[in-house]
Protein backbone atom coordinates (compact mmCIF):
# COMPACT_ATOMS: atom_id res chain seq x y z
CA UNK A 1 0.00 0.00 0.00
CA UNK A 2 1.21 3.39 -0.99
CA UNK A 3 2.20 5.82 1.34
CA UNK A 4 0.05 9.41 0.88
CA UNK A 5 0.97 12.81 2.27
CA UNK A 6 -0.74 16.21 2.00
CA UNK A 7 0.85 19.53 0.70
CA UNK A 8 -1.00 22.45 0.21
CA UNK A 9 -3.96 21.05 -0.85
CA UNK A 10 -2.78 17.92 -2.57
CA UNK A 11 -3.06 14.18 -1.66
CA UNK A 12 0.45 12.53 -2.96
CA UNK A 13 2.32 9.97 -3.06
CA UNK A 14 4.49 10.27 -0.21
CA UNK A 15 7.59 10.28 -3.01
CA UNK A 16 6.37 13.31 -4.42
CA UNK A 17 5.78 15.32 -1.20
CA UNK A 18 8.20 17.89 -1.18
CA UNK A 19 8.74 21.81 -0.54
CA UNK A 20 10.65 24.42 -2.16
CA UNK A 21 13.89 25.17 -0.65
CA UNK A 22 13.22 28.63 0.34
CA UNK A 23 10.27 26.60 2.87
CA UNK A 24 11.11 29.02 6.12
CA UNK A 25 10.24 25.64 7.68
CA UNK A 26 13.19 24.53 6.56
CA UNK A 27 15.66 27.68 6.57
CA UNK A 28 14.12 29.40 10.24
CA UNK A 29 12.17 26.57 11.98
CA UNK A 30 9.92 29.13 11.53
CA UNK A 31 6.77 26.40 11.69
CA UNK A 32 5.08 24.95 14.31
CA UNK A 33 3.50 21.38 14.03
CA UNK A 34 0.90 18.77 16.08
CA UNK A 35 0.90 15.22 16.20
CA UNK A 36 -2.81 13.95 16.46
CA UNK A 37 -3.15 9.85 17.58
CA UNK A 38 -5.80 7.59 15.82
CA UNK A 39 -7.53 4.32 16.71
CA UNK A 40 -9.90 2.42 14.84
CA UNK A 41 -9.28 5.04 11.91
CA UNK A 42 -11.30 7.67 14.57
CA UNK A 43 -9.18 10.80 15.69
CA UNK A 44 -8.55 11.33 19.34
CA UNK A 45 -8.58 14.52 20.90
CA UNK A 46 -8.64 16.55 17.34
CA UNK A 47 -10.25 19.91 18.99
CA UNK A 48 -7.19 20.47 21.68
CA UNK A 49 -4.61 20.27 19.24
CA UNK A 50 -6.53 21.88 16.85
CA UNK A 51 -6.90 24.66 19.72
CA UNK A 52 -3.44 24.55 20.17
CA UNK A 53 -2.15 24.81 16.92
CA UNK A 54 -4.35 28.13 16.48
CA UNK A 55 -2.27 29.08 19.59
CA UNK A 56 1.23 28.08 18.16
CA UNK A 57 0.51 30.21 15.23
CA UNK A 58 -1.07 32.86 16.36
CA UNK A 59 2.36 32.96 18.68
CA UNK A 60 4.38 33.52 15.42
CA UNK A 61 1.84 36.07 14.15
CA UNK A 62 0.73 33.37 11.19
CA UNK A 63 -2.41 33.26 10.28
CA UNK A 64 -4.32 29.70 10.09
CA UNK A 65 -4.53 28.36 7.20
CA UNK A 66 -7.18 25.68 7.87
CA UNK A 67 -10.68 26.05 9.95
CA UNK A 68 -11.50 23.46 12.46
CA UNK A 69 -13.45 21.38 9.68
CA UNK A 70 -11.23 21.51 6.43
CA UNK A 71 -8.14 20.74 9.13
CA UNK A 72 -10.63 17.79 10.27
CA UNK A 73 -11.64 16.50 6.77
CA UNK A 74 -8.14 16.60 5.79
CA UNK A 75 -6.91 14.25 8.59
CA UNK A 76 -9.88 11.95 7.77
CA UNK A 77 -9.18 11.65 4.48
CA UNK A 78 -5.49 10.76 5.33
CA UNK A 79 -6.24 7.85 7.53
CA UNK A 80 -8.73 6.91 4.89
CA UNK A 81 -5.94 6.73 2.01
CA UNK A 82 -3.32 5.65 4.24
CA UNK A 83 -5.50 2.40 5.25
CA UNK A 84 -4.00 2.56 8.63
CA UNK A 85 -6.18 1.83 11.41
CA UNK A 86 -3.86 2.75 14.44
CA UNK A 87 -1.50 5.36 13.92
CA UNK A 88 -0.34 9.22 13.97
CA UNK A 89 -0.69 12.17 11.61
CA UNK A 90 2.09 14.62 11.90
CA UNK A 91 0.65 18.20 10.54
CA UNK A 92 3.19 21.06 10.46
CA UNK A 93 2.60 24.34 8.73
CA UNK A 94 5.51 26.96 8.22
CA UNK A 95 5.28 30.81 7.19
CA UNK A 96 5.41 30.12 3.34
CA UNK A 97 8.26 30.40 1.12
CA UNK A 98 9.91 33.53 0.42
CA UNK A 99 13.66 34.20 -0.17
CA UNK A 100 15.80 34.24 3.02
CA UNK A 101 15.61 37.23 5.65
CA UNK A 102 15.07 36.51 9.17
CA UNK A 103 12.55 38.82 9.48
CA UNK A 104 8.98 38.18 8.37
CA UNK A 105 8.37 38.45 4.79
CA UNK A 106 6.66 41.89 3.76
CA UNK A 107 4.21 41.55 2.01
CA UNK A 108 3.52 37.99 4.14
CA UNK A 109 3.46 34.85 1.97
CA UNK A 110 0.95 31.44 2.22
CA UNK A 111 2.24 29.39 5.11
CA UNK A 112 3.12 25.80 4.01
CA UNK A 113 1.29 23.01 5.00
CA UNK A 114 2.15 19.80 5.14
CA UNK A 115 0.96 16.32 6.73
CA UNK A 116 2.21 12.72 6.81
CA UNK A 117 0.79 9.41 8.58
CA UNK A 118 2.93 6.76 10.49
CA UNK A 119 1.28 3.59 11.65
CA UNK A 120 1.53 2.90 15.47
CA UNK A 121 3.47 -0.35 16.66
CA UNK A 122 0.32 -0.54 19.52
CA UNK A 123 2.40 -4.19 20.63
CA UNK A 124 5.66 -2.69 21.34
CA UNK A 125 3.49 0.57 23.57
CA UNK A 126 1.77 -2.28 25.18
CA UNK A 127 4.85 -4.02 26.00
CA UNK A 128 6.33 -0.66 27.44
CA UNK A 129 3.32 0.55 29.21
CA UNK A 130 3.21 -2.95 30.81
CA UNK A 131 6.54 -3.17 32.00
CA UNK A 132 7.97 0.87 31.76
CA UNK A 133 10.99 2.25 30.29
CA UNK A 134 14.22 4.49 31.15
CA UNK A 135 14.63 7.43 31.01
CA UNK A 136 17.99 9.84 31.53
CA UNK A 137 18.22 13.79 33.37
CA UNK A 138 20.00 16.21 30.84
CA UNK A 139 20.87 19.91 30.98
CA UNK A 140 17.69 21.91 28.93
CA UNK A 141 18.83 23.15 26.18
CA UNK A 142 16.36 24.60 24.20
CA UNK A 143 14.96 28.05 23.25
CA UNK A 144 13.29 29.68 25.80
CA UNK A 145 9.62 29.54 24.10
CA UNK A 146 8.71 25.75 24.44
CA UNK A 147 5.11 26.56 25.21
CA UNK A 148 5.40 27.00 20.80
CA UNK A 149 5.34 24.02 19.78
CA UNK A 150 7.70 24.98 17.13
CA UNK A 151 10.01 22.60 15.08
CA UNK A 152 13.18 24.36 16.20
CA UNK A 153 13.69 20.93 17.86
CA UNK A 154 17.31 20.45 17.72
CA UNK A 155 17.80 20.17 21.25
CA UNK A 156 15.23 17.79 21.70
CA UNK A 157 16.77 15.97 18.68
CA UNK A 158 20.25 15.78 20.62
CA UNK A 159 19.05 15.23 24.24
CA UNK A 160 16.57 11.94 22.79
CA UNK A 161 19.61 10.60 20.80
CA UNK A 162 21.57 10.85 24.03
CA UNK A 163 18.64 8.81 25.59
CA UNK A 164 18.58 6.07 22.75
CA UNK A 165 22.38 5.64 23.47
CA UNK A 166 22.23 5.48 26.94
CA UNK A 167 19.64 2.23 26.10
CA UNK A 168 16.87 5.01 27.14
CA UNK A 169 13.17 5.84 25.90
CA UNK A 170 13.36 9.61 26.74
CA UNK A 171 15.47 12.26 28.35
CA UNK A 172 14.12 14.58 30.43
CA UNK A 173 15.27 18.39 30.77
CA UNK A 174 16.52 19.67 34.16
CA UNK A 175 16.60 23.51 34.22
CA UNK A 176 19.08 25.42 35.54
CA UNK A 177 17.35 25.42 39.12
CA UNK A 178 17.80 21.78 38.91
CA UNK A 179 13.65 21.80 38.44
CA UNK A 180 12.01 19.36 35.78
CA UNK A 181 10.55 20.99 32.39
CA UNK A 182 10.21 17.81 30.75
CA UNK A 183 10.97 14.94 28.17
CA UNK A 184 11.88 15.78 24.60
CA UNK A 185 8.39 14.66 23.40
CA UNK A 186 6.70 14.02 26.34
CA UNK A 187 5.26 15.75 29.75
CA UNK A 188 6.82 14.28 33.13
CA UNK A 189 5.32 13.28 36.60
CA UNK A 190 5.94 11.87 39.44
CA UNK A 191 4.16 10.37 42.89
CA UNK A 192 6.41 11.85 45.65
CA UNK A 193 6.34 9.27 48.84
CA UNK A 194 4.13 11.19 50.79
CA UNK A 195 1.37 10.88 48.12
CA UNK A 196 0.49 13.93 45.73
CA UNK A 197 0.82 13.36 42.24
CA UNK A 198 3.10 16.16 40.55
CA UNK A 199 3.45 17.58 37.16
CA UNK A 200 5.01 21.10 36.43
CA UNK A 201 2.02 24.03 35.72
CA UNK A 202 2.52 24.61 31.59
CA UNK A 203 3.39 28.34 32.26
CA UNK A 204 5.97 28.63 29.97
CA UNK A 205 8.86 26.45 30.22
CA UNK A 206 6.86 23.44 29.00
CA UNK A 207 4.49 22.64 26.44
CA UNK A 208 1.34 21.78 27.56
CA UNK A 209 0.29 18.54 26.30
CA UNK A 210 -2.85 17.00 25.25
CA UNK A 211 -1.78 13.92 26.87
CA UNK A 212 -1.00 16.01 30.51
CA UNK A 213 -4.12 18.02 29.53
CA UNK A 214 -6.56 14.73 29.69
CA UNK A 215 -4.94 12.75 33.01
CA UNK A 216 -5.43 16.28 34.83
CA UNK A 217 -8.51 16.44 34.08
CA UNK A 218 -9.62 12.58 34.65
CA UNK A 219 -7.84 13.12 38.41
CA UNK A 220 -10.62 15.80 38.87
CA UNK A 221 -12.89 14.94 41.32
CA UNK A 222 -11.02 12.04 42.19
CA UNK A 223 -8.86 10.10 45.00
CA UNK A 224 -5.20 11.23 43.86
CA UNK A 225 -3.78 14.36 45.53
CA UNK A 226 -2.28 16.16 42.33
CA UNK A 227 -0.93 19.78 41.72
CA UNK A 228 0.46 21.51 39.07
CA UNK A 229 3.76 22.67 40.35
CA UNK A 230 7.35 22.20 39.13
CA UNK A 231 9.33 19.55 40.69
CA UNK A 232 13.08 18.99 41.68
CA UNK A 233 15.58 16.31 40.01
CA UNK A 234 15.99 15.45 43.95
CA UNK A 235 12.39 15.03 43.73
CA UNK A 236 12.34 12.69 40.81
CA UNK A 237 15.23 10.81 41.90
CA UNK A 238 13.05 9.96 45.18
CA UNK A 239 9.87 9.74 43.76
CA UNK A 240 7.85 6.78 44.30
CA UNK A 241 6.35 6.56 40.87
CA UNK A 242 7.31 8.47 37.64
CA UNK A 243 5.64 8.34 34.51
CA UNK A 244 5.80 10.65 31.03
CA UNK A 245 2.16 11.67 28.95
CA UNK A 246 2.38 12.43 25.37
CA UNK A 247 0.14 11.64 22.31
CA UNK A 248 2.06 8.28 21.21
CA UNK A 249 3.85 7.46 25.02
CA UNK A 250 -0.15 7.53 26.01
CA UNK A 251 1.23 7.05 30.26
CA UNK A 252 4.01 5.50 30.22
CA UNK A 253 5.97 3.92 33.39
CA UNK A 254 9.33 4.93 34.25
CA UNK A 255 11.10 2.38 35.80
CA UNK A 256 14.83 3.33 35.31
CA UNK A 257 16.04 7.23 36.11
CA UNK A 258 19.89 7.94 35.01
CA UNK A 259 20.45 3.82 35.48
CA UNK A 260 18.85 4.12 39.32
CA UNK A 261 15.30 2.29 39.89
CA UNK A 262 12.16 4.47 40.62
CA UNK A 263 10.68 3.41 43.52
CA UNK A 264 10.99 -0.20 43.89
CA UNK A 265 11.70 -0.37 40.15
CA UNK A 266 8.36 -1.66 38.93
CA UNK A 267 4.73 -0.26 37.38
CA UNK A 268 3.06 1.78 40.49
CA UNK A 269 -0.37 1.60 41.54
CA UNK A 270 -1.05 4.94 40.40
CA UNK A 271 0.47 4.93 37.33
CA UNK A 272 -1.40 1.67 36.66
CA UNK A 273 -4.78 2.89 37.37
CA UNK A 274 -4.02 6.12 35.25
CA UNK A 275 -3.18 4.08 32.39
CA UNK A 276 -6.50 2.49 32.95
CA UNK A 277 -8.34 5.52 33.23
CA UNK A 278 -6.52 6.86 29.77
CA UNK A 279 -7.47 4.05 27.93
CA UNK A 280 -11.01 3.72 29.11
CA UNK A 281 -10.62 7.46 27.83
CA UNK A 282 -9.45 5.97 24.64
CA UNK A 283 -11.68 3.63 24.10
CA UNK A 284 -14.98 5.61 25.10
CA UNK A 285 -13.53 8.16 21.65
CA UNK A 286 -12.59 6.01 19.03
CA UNK A 287 -14.04 2.43 20.53
CA UNK A 288 -10.42 1.02 20.25
CA UNK A 289 -9.46 -1.24 23.35
CA UNK A 290 -6.04 -0.77 24.71
CA UNK A 291 -5.82 -2.93 27.46
CA UNK B 1 18.02 35.93 -16.37
CA UNK B 2 16.56 32.29 -14.31
CA UNK B 3 17.48 32.09 -11.02
CA UNK B 4 19.52 29.10 -10.59
CA UNK B 5 19.78 26.70 -7.29
CA UNK B 6 21.31 23.68 -6.04
CA UNK B 7 19.97 20.56 -4.65
CA UNK B 8 22.22 17.06 -4.11
CA UNK B 9 24.43 17.45 -7.03
CA UNK B 10 21.85 18.71 -9.49
CA UNK B 11 21.83 22.87 -10.72
CA UNK B 12 17.99 23.88 -11.58
CA UNK B 13 15.62 26.75 -12.03
CA UNK B 14 14.77 27.70 -8.34
CA UNK B 15 11.03 26.99 -9.06
CA UNK B 16 12.05 23.21 -8.86
CA UNK B 17 14.35 23.19 -5.99
CA UNK B 18 12.77 20.93 -3.83
CA UNK B 19 13.44 18.78 -0.85
CA UNK B 20 10.87 15.77 0.67
CA UNK B 21 8.68 17.04 3.20
CA UNK B 22 10.09 14.66 6.00
CA UNK B 23 14.05 16.29 5.52
CA UNK B 24 14.85 16.58 9.34
CA UNK B 25 16.08 20.20 8.69
CA UNK B 26 12.45 21.54 7.88
CA UNK B 27 11.11 18.68 10.69
CA UNK B 28 13.22 19.24 13.36
CA UNK B 29 15.75 21.46 12.79
CA UNK B 30 18.16 19.17 12.11
CA UNK B 31 20.64 21.32 9.58
CA UNK B 32 23.82 24.03 9.21
CA UNK B 33 24.51 26.15 7.05
CA UNK B 34 26.67 28.75 6.24
CA UNK B 35 26.62 32.28 3.88
CA UNK B 36 29.38 32.80 1.77
CA UNK B 37 29.99 35.99 0.67
CA UNK B 38 31.30 36.70 -3.13
CA UNK B 39 32.65 40.39 -4.81
CA UNK B 40 33.81 40.66 -7.99
CA UNK B 41 32.37 36.78 -8.65
CA UNK B 42 35.33 35.51 -6.32
CA UNK B 43 34.86 34.26 -3.30
CA UNK B 44 35.59 35.35 0.05
CA UNK B 45 36.78 33.50 2.67
CA UNK B 46 35.58 30.59 1.23
CA UNK B 47 38.01 28.11 2.98
CA UNK B 48 37.28 29.62 6.66
CA UNK B 49 33.46 29.00 6.09
CA UNK B 50 34.44 25.61 4.96
CA UNK B 51 36.22 24.59 8.30
CA UNK B 52 33.37 26.17 10.70
CA UNK B 53 30.82 24.08 8.24
CA UNK B 54 32.68 21.05 8.99
CA UNK B 55 32.59 21.89 12.76
CA UNK B 56 28.75 22.50 13.25
CA UNK B 57 28.45 18.38 10.79
CA UNK B 58 30.71 17.04 13.33
CA UNK B 59 29.09 18.27 16.29
CA UNK B 60 25.50 17.15 14.95
CA UNK B 61 27.54 13.83 14.00
CA UNK B 62 26.53 15.38 10.19
CA UNK B 63 29.26 13.47 7.73
CA UNK B 64 30.28 16.27 6.10
CA UNK B 65 29.05 15.59 2.22
CA UNK B 66 31.24 17.93 0.14
CA UNK B 67 35.03 18.28 0.41
CA UNK B 68 36.57 21.19 0.15
CA UNK B 69 37.40 20.82 -3.68
CA UNK B 70 33.82 20.25 -5.00
CA UNK B 71 32.35 22.55 -2.12
CA UNK B 72 34.69 25.24 -3.53
CA UNK B 73 33.26 23.88 -7.82
CA UNK B 74 29.49 24.35 -6.45
CA UNK B 75 29.85 27.78 -5.07
CA UNK B 76 31.89 29.03 -8.45
CA UNK B 77 29.35 27.40 -10.68
CA UNK B 78 26.46 28.92 -8.49
CA UNK B 79 27.75 32.49 -9.47
CA UNK B 80 28.47 31.70 -13.03
CA UNK B 81 25.08 30.43 -13.17
CA UNK B 82 23.61 32.87 -11.64
CA UNK B 83 25.25 35.94 -13.30
CA UNK B 84 25.61 37.69 -10.03
CA UNK B 85 28.92 39.85 -9.65
CA UNK B 86 28.14 40.69 -5.89
CA UNK B 87 26.65 38.41 -3.35
CA UNK B 88 25.88 35.61 -1.12
CA UNK B 89 26.13 32.05 -1.20
CA UNK B 90 23.48 30.20 1.29
CA UNK B 91 24.52 26.19 1.96
CA UNK B 92 22.37 24.20 4.11
CA UNK B 93 23.03 20.94 4.78
CA UNK B 94 20.52 19.02 6.65
CA UNK B 95 20.82 15.04 8.40
CA UNK B 96 18.96 13.76 5.58
CA UNK B 97 15.52 12.03 5.02
CA UNK B 98 13.87 9.87 7.13
CA UNK B 99 10.39 9.00 8.97
CA UNK B 100 9.17 11.06 11.46
CA UNK B 101 11.53 9.94 14.63
CA UNK B 102 13.67 12.45 17.21
CA UNK B 103 16.29 10.34 17.33
CA UNK B 104 19.12 10.25 14.35
CA UNK B 105 18.55 7.77 11.98
CA UNK B 106 19.66 4.43 12.44
CA UNK B 107 20.90 3.25 9.90
CA UNK B 108 21.89 6.79 8.63
CA UNK B 109 20.73 8.44 5.54
CA UNK B 110 22.45 10.64 2.96
CA UNK B 111 22.23 14.32 3.85
CA UNK B 112 20.48 17.26 1.74
CA UNK B 113 22.83 19.51 0.46
CA UNK B 114 20.99 22.60 -1.37
CA UNK B 115 22.70 26.14 -2.00
CA UNK B 116 20.96 29.59 -3.14
CA UNK B 117 22.22 32.66 -4.37
CA UNK B 118 21.10 36.05 -3.52
CA UNK B 119 22.44 39.42 -5.07
CA UNK B 120 23.95 41.95 -2.31
CA UNK B 121 22.74 45.72 -2.38
CA UNK B 122 26.07 47.20 -2.62
CA UNK B 123 24.55 50.61 -2.65
CA UNK B 124 22.52 49.63 0.66
CA UNK B 125 25.17 48.51 2.36
CA UNK B 126 27.71 51.43 1.50
CA UNK B 127 24.72 54.08 2.45
CA UNK B 128 24.17 51.89 6.18
CA UNK B 129 28.01 51.68 6.23
CA UNK B 130 28.31 55.52 5.95
CA UNK B 131 25.85 56.47 8.23
CA UNK B 132 25.55 53.70 10.46
CA UNK B 133 22.24 51.98 11.84
CA UNK B 134 19.75 51.56 14.81
CA UNK B 135 19.42 48.27 16.79
CA UNK B 136 17.76 47.07 19.59
CA UNK B 137 18.66 44.65 22.42
CA UNK B 138 16.21 41.88 23.15
CA UNK B 139 16.33 39.27 26.06
CA UNK B 140 18.29 36.13 25.15
CA UNK B 141 15.66 33.39 23.47
CA UNK B 142 17.82 30.93 21.61
CA UNK B 143 18.64 27.20 22.05
CA UNK B 144 21.87 26.87 24.40
CA UNK B 145 24.07 25.93 21.24
CA UNK B 146 24.65 28.82 19.09
CA UNK B 147 28.35 28.03 18.43
CA UNK B 148 26.88 25.73 16.10
CA UNK B 149 25.49 27.52 12.78
CA UNK B 150 22.23 25.26 12.96
CA UNK B 151 18.90 26.16 11.22
CA UNK B 152 17.37 26.29 14.84
CA UNK B 153 17.01 30.26 14.16
CA UNK B 154 13.15 30.72 15.43
CA UNK B 155 14.65 32.77 18.51
CA UNK B 156 16.53 34.71 15.85
CA UNK B 157 13.77 35.45 13.42
CA UNK B 158 11.54 36.49 16.46
CA UNK B 159 14.09 39.06 17.60
CA UNK B 160 15.30 40.44 13.93
CA UNK B 161 11.43 40.83 13.12
CA UNK B 162 11.15 42.99 16.22
CA UNK B 163 13.95 45.05 15.26
CA UNK B 164 12.59 45.37 12.24
CA UNK B 165 9.00 46.59 13.68
CA UNK B 166 11.05 48.89 15.89
CA UNK B 167 12.54 50.66 12.40
CA UNK B 168 16.30 48.99 13.55
CA UNK B 169 18.22 46.83 11.05
CA UNK B 170 19.49 44.01 14.30
CA UNK B 171 18.47 42.99 17.56
CA UNK B 172 21.78 41.96 20.00
CA UNK B 173 20.68 39.63 22.33
CA UNK B 174 21.57 40.21 26.27
CA UNK B 175 22.13 36.89 28.59
CA UNK B 176 20.48 36.72 31.89
CA UNK B 177 23.65 38.15 33.09
CA UNK B 178 23.40 41.71 31.75
CA UNK B 179 26.12 40.70 29.65
CA UNK B 180 25.29 41.24 25.59
CA UNK B 181 26.19 37.78 23.49
CA UNK B 182 25.79 38.58 19.66
CA UNK B 183 23.51 39.77 16.83
CA UNK B 184 20.63 37.94 15.66
CA UNK B 185 22.79 37.61 12.16
CA UNK B 186 25.99 39.38 14.07
CA UNK B 187 28.84 39.56 16.27
CA UNK B 188 28.84 42.66 18.41
CA UNK B 189 31.81 45.23 19.57
CA UNK B 190 32.45 48.27 21.31
CA UNK B 191 34.98 50.91 21.81
CA UNK B 192 34.92 51.90 25.62
CA UNK B 193 35.51 54.98 27.12
CA UNK B 194 38.81 54.07 27.86
CA UNK B 195 39.77 53.20 24.87
CA UNK B 196 39.98 49.29 24.80
CA UNK B 197 37.90 47.32 21.58
CA UNK B 198 35.83 44.88 23.15
CA UNK B 199 33.67 42.05 21.21
CA UNK B 200 32.80 38.77 23.08
CA UNK B 201 35.15 35.76 22.83
CA UNK B 202 33.58 32.64 21.37
CA UNK B 203 33.91 30.26 23.48
CA UNK B 204 30.25 28.95 23.55
CA UNK B 205 27.93 32.10 23.92
CA UNK B 206 28.04 32.98 20.32
CA UNK B 207 28.59 32.24 17.02
CA UNK B 208 32.34 32.31 15.72
CA UNK B 209 31.99 35.25 13.17
CA UNK B 210 34.11 35.03 9.84
CA UNK B 211 34.14 38.70 9.38
CA UNK B 212 34.74 38.89 13.57
CA UNK B 213 37.91 36.68 12.54
CA UNK B 214 38.96 38.50 10.01
CA UNK B 215 38.34 41.83 11.80
CA UNK B 216 40.76 40.70 15.05
CA UNK B 217 43.13 39.23 12.62
CA UNK B 218 43.77 42.75 11.56
CA UNK B 219 43.66 44.14 14.80
CA UNK B 220 47.02 42.38 15.75
CA UNK B 221 50.12 44.12 16.49
CA UNK B 222 48.36 47.25 15.65
CA UNK B 223 47.77 50.37 17.70
CA UNK B 224 44.31 49.66 18.70
CA UNK B 225 43.88 47.82 22.19
CA UNK B 226 40.92 44.98 22.11
CA UNK B 227 40.32 42.39 24.65
CA UNK B 228 38.23 39.32 23.40
CA UNK B 229 35.73 39.68 26.77
CA UNK B 230 32.32 40.02 27.38
CA UNK B 231 30.83 43.41 27.92
CA UNK B 232 27.50 44.19 29.63
CA UNK B 233 24.35 46.10 28.25
CA UNK B 234 25.98 48.90 30.41
CA UNK B 235 29.13 49.32 28.54
CA UNK B 236 27.24 48.65 25.06
CA UNK B 237 24.90 52.07 26.15
CA UNK B 238 27.67 54.18 27.35
CA UNK B 239 30.09 52.67 24.58
CA UNK B 240 31.74 55.11 22.08
CA UNK B 241 31.41 53.24 19.48
CA UNK B 242 29.22 50.31 18.73
CA UNK B 243 29.49 48.25 15.44
CA UNK B 244 28.27 45.03 14.38
CA UNK B 245 30.18 42.57 11.79
CA UNK B 246 28.96 39.81 9.74
CA UNK B 247 29.29 38.51 6.11
CA UNK B 248 26.51 40.83 4.68
CA UNK B 249 26.70 43.29 7.33
CA UNK B 250 31.04 43.59 6.82
CA UNK B 251 31.51 46.25 9.64
CA UNK B 252 28.73 48.08 10.22
CA UNK B 253 28.29 51.31 13.03
CA UNK B 254 25.45 50.86 15.40
CA UNK B 255 24.45 54.82 16.13
CA UNK B 256 21.46 54.30 17.81
CA UNK B 257 21.18 51.95 20.28
CA UNK B 258 17.15 51.14 21.50
CA UNK B 259 16.80 54.93 20.58
CA UNK B 260 19.44 56.42 21.65
CA UNK B 261 22.66 57.40 20.68
CA UNK B 262 25.59 55.50 20.60
CA UNK B 263 28.88 58.43 21.56
CA UNK B 264 27.91 61.30 19.73
CA UNK B 265 25.67 59.38 17.45
CA UNK B 266 27.95 59.78 14.71
CA UNK B 267 29.85 56.79 13.67
CA UNK B 268 33.39 56.95 15.38
CA UNK B 269 36.77 56.84 14.35
CA UNK B 270 37.86 53.50 15.26
CA UNK B 271 34.84 52.07 13.79
CA UNK B 272 35.77 54.07 10.24
CA UNK B 273 39.48 52.61 10.52
CA UNK B 274 38.09 49.26 10.72
CA UNK B 275 35.90 49.43 7.83
CA UNK B 276 38.57 50.81 5.90
CA UNK B 277 40.82 47.83 6.62
CA UNK B 278 38.18 45.70 5.97
CA UNK B 279 37.29 46.95 2.28
CA UNK B 280 41.06 46.41 1.76
CA UNK B 281 40.74 42.98 2.68
CA UNK B 282 38.06 42.64 0.20
CA UNK B 283 39.99 44.10 -2.53
CA UNK B 284 42.60 42.52 -1.79
CA UNK B 285 40.80 38.67 -2.02
CA UNK B 286 38.73 40.35 -4.64
CA UNK B 287 39.47 43.04 -6.56
CA UNK B 288 36.62 45.17 -5.25
CA UNK B 289 36.63 48.53 -4.21
CA UNK B 290 33.86 48.88 -1.72
CA UNK B 291 34.86 52.26 -0.88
Amino acid sequence: MARISYVNGSFLPHQQAVIPIEDRGFQFADAVYEVVPFFNRTLMDFDPHFTRLGRSLSELSIKNPLTLENGRKIFQKMIELNEISEGIIYLQISRGTAIRNHAFPDPEVVPNVVATVKALDIDQIRERMQNGVGVILVPENRWRQVDIKSTSLLGNVLAKQAANQAGCYEAVFVDPAAMITEGTSSNAWIFTPDGILKTRRANGAILSGITRGSVLHGLEGGPVKFEETAFSRLEAETAEEFFLTSTTSLVMPVVRLDGTNVGNGKVGPITRALQENYSLYVEKQTGFKLF
